[in-house]
């Protein structure tokens, strides 16, 4: 490897992944996303910011620049610049060095860089972690498969929110924390989707029956969004299951495994797959 | 469009939704129901409520009497009037206009106005946001096929709610906060449905170990309801894909795809669907 | 009706359900269990105790001595009165007079008469809420069908929480309020069961990071159970479905549809069913 | 049996459990460890402490003594020692001993002896409770087929309890509790998984806000593992299922009876299963 590496050999480091030099660099892009996080996680707590602040702060500083060398790197070396700026990937690398520019002028913005974290996502990838892959990808199809569904029950649980919530603020009004409808709604959020902080509670006899009747509504409808995803990954799963399925010619039974050439049962060549 | 349309071509902007006009009047409805819902939202605040509440009350009064017009408007041009009345959206747009009436004799009752959040319901079908409407069906035949099994569900969890507050209300009495059967009750429902908020818990040894079997026992019922809307849903599912299935004289396997004509594995000609 | 009604036709009252006497007696039956359940929970708050107590007392003590007339009638009135005793509902039948007659010796005994309620099974059920009952029967196979399972599920939850308590016990210690083993596991319950009511949460860094592995732990866990009884409630579908699923001997589609004498597809008659 | 029983005698009565004898070990061995757990249990609360703080003293090394000669005795019979030594069995059957030791020179760590409940699973085992081990197997079977998509969706969630803590720090800030990053990831965990203790709960309406939205993602999250764990059981069991599925040649129905010699449907011998 040379000195002053050509552009050609420069953007074969930074987009391919099949040699030790790209290779090497991925793996140190993982460790600085995974060190520049770490350092901002800790810098949010007092003891470890009045003991440690400015070290923090060089080196959020050190791996910004780091990061925006990196960036117009790969802007430079890219053939489609505006192809890159607007990519999904491309978004998450502009995201994650902005925040610490922004505290020039802003207080606490800096700890925006956490979604540096999404840039792990491209570097797992690389890094050959595939035998995950088809399962990302079965539960992606799932998650889509099921979005029109998804998104008509949470229409449906705002619906439910806005009424609840109301109700319970005529109910039981200010004295009790209801002290608006939208304090109510977040209120309602809360008990429908049982997690019930307990910070706002129910103090009349009739307030709590309505409460009763909102949270077994709530442990009701949780089936909804779990059957949805459910009965998609189901379906995904016995497609991918039919595709493989043959009928021996002779004994008439089905045979799911796809790497045989004769029937299990009876010896018969099966008809070929596919 | 004349300046006074006639009865009929009225009849036609307010029930259609296929011309300029009438998708005008369908938008200007959507917009004019978010509205007013919006501001009494906004009129529940007390900080808004003290600026601007006048403001809201015109506002307010305004929607109303726009929607109690409309809903004279549609009362006089259906043809079957008690029809319209009784129907589910003919009681919707009434329920969406009386809350603001009786406020004039009872307080607070204004906020019952959000209940118009029910009639995007028809406005949200008419815009054609077709592509939902099947997921829609989907969901609420599934829901409705389940219906039976989940109302045995309540009842045995309301038995088991009314003795298990009992046991409760005997175990820790009243200085724990159960003073009384119905106040057992509503805390067995907070933490059956695993809400829990923490108002209401139990302090001597024997009450919390009670607690912990009751805890477990809703950890195990909460896959009821699950079970129930899930199998529903995957059972609706096959059902549609088995409609489709056909299997290929030739090489004897299983075709899914409902729009092939010939078998994608041989190319023999697939028996006619349906 | 004569007024003083044989043996043979009290029995018939009493354990038919088919003439107007029997009915009448079990819709009596049914009101009297839910009103004297009613008056015990209403007994129970202290606002009405005070006011109509010695109300409260006398019609308690009316249903008691009514049900032991009807225990002691059907007792009497039973062919194989051994049988009936440790019958199910025998034992019900008396755990539901039991609780008013130690209420003599010992306090607050009374509220335990809310077991009267399991009588309201049999009532139901004799009154032919029919259409239920399939339902009911699906429901009580799965769960039986997953009961190992689900006994399996029980055990390892134990175990997590008996170890999972004893860690949070050392690590945040009394200060906290974990100030015993069971104490802890206690909390453990309370949290896998991701019911929270907050009466006792970890204060120290290193039991806020034990407590977040828990608590994922138990969203991961929460779908084992899940996952059981749905597995068996989709396969107790699909097989009441396969077995009236049949072949066209000519045109080779499955046909689900159990009434059909002809291929939907093809005309050819369908083998018979069954 | 002989006062000092030979080595290969003794080796049987301890790895195997087809005689009185090795029975025997098994049950006193079940109950040295249930007796043993519960005393360290009863240690922890501190009355009982008090009181007889000297008895469970002595009794918890009397107990781990005599697990100490038995782990000794095992190894000395064990043909692969070292093979018994990392074996998991092995090592919880030292890390059962190790706690009591480490009390000498630490606090609290013989609470740690819990862990001797571990070595429960064997003892079940052996004592041919054999009608759960098929069911176990089905469990174990259908969690470990979904682990890789269990392990994304862990990730997943990580990334988004660091984003939703890091905006809540930036939202809310010190004054409402979340007074760093990770007492704020601590919140989202609390929050995502549903639990709700209630002891950081937002106070200003945008904190409320995307709490709200934090919630509802944790409900359509929780959806996720259920459906994965659900569709690998239920594709578990349907894949059993058709393992026995056969069509008769005659009436050319399904039959999925596998104790079946001829046709249920027609009489027609089946063709022969596997």
């Amino acid at each position: 490897m040379a000195l002053f590496p050509t552009k050609s050999r420069l953007a074969h480091i930074v987009f391919e992944h099949d040699d030790r030099a790209s290779k090497t660099f991925d793996v140190v892009l993982l460790v600085a996303i995974l060190l520049s996080v770490g350092i901002v996680i800790l810098d949010s707590v007092k003891e470890l910011h009045d003991a440690y602040g400015t070290y923090f702060y060089v080196l959020e500083w050190a791996f910004t620049i780091l990061f925006t060398i990196e960036y117009g790197l790969r802007l430079w070396l890219s053939k489609r610049k505006l192809g890159y700026i607007f990519s999904f990937y491309g978004l998450v690398d502009l995201l994650a060095i902005i925040p610490t520019y922004l505290s020039i002028f802003f207080i606490n913005t800096q700890f925006l860089v956490v979604i540096r974290s999404l840039r792990l996502l491209r570097v797992i990838m690389v890094l050959k972690l595939g035998r995950y892959l088809k399962d990302a990808e079965f539960l992606s199809d799932a998650l889509r498969a099921s979005r029109n569904k998804i998104q008509i029950f949470i229409a449906s649980m705002i619906t439910i929110v806005l009424i609840a919530g109301t109700v319970m603020y005529i109910v039981e009004g200010p004295e009790s924390g209801f002290t608006s409808i939208p304090m109510s709604m977040y209120w309602a959020i809360v008990t429908l989707t049982t997690v019930g902080f307990g910070d706002i509670t129910p103090l009349t006899p009739i307030g709590k029956l309505m409460a009763s009747i909102i949270m077994l509504m709530g442990y009701g409808i949780i089936a909804v969004p779990t059957g949805i995803v459910t009965s998609e990954m189901t379906q995904a799963k016995s497609r991918r299951k039919l595709a493989t399925a043959r009928l021996c010619r002779k004994c008439e039974q089905l045979v799911m495994d796809k790497e045989a050439y004769f029937c299990k049962y009876c010896g018969e060549e099966l008809p070929e797959l596919k």
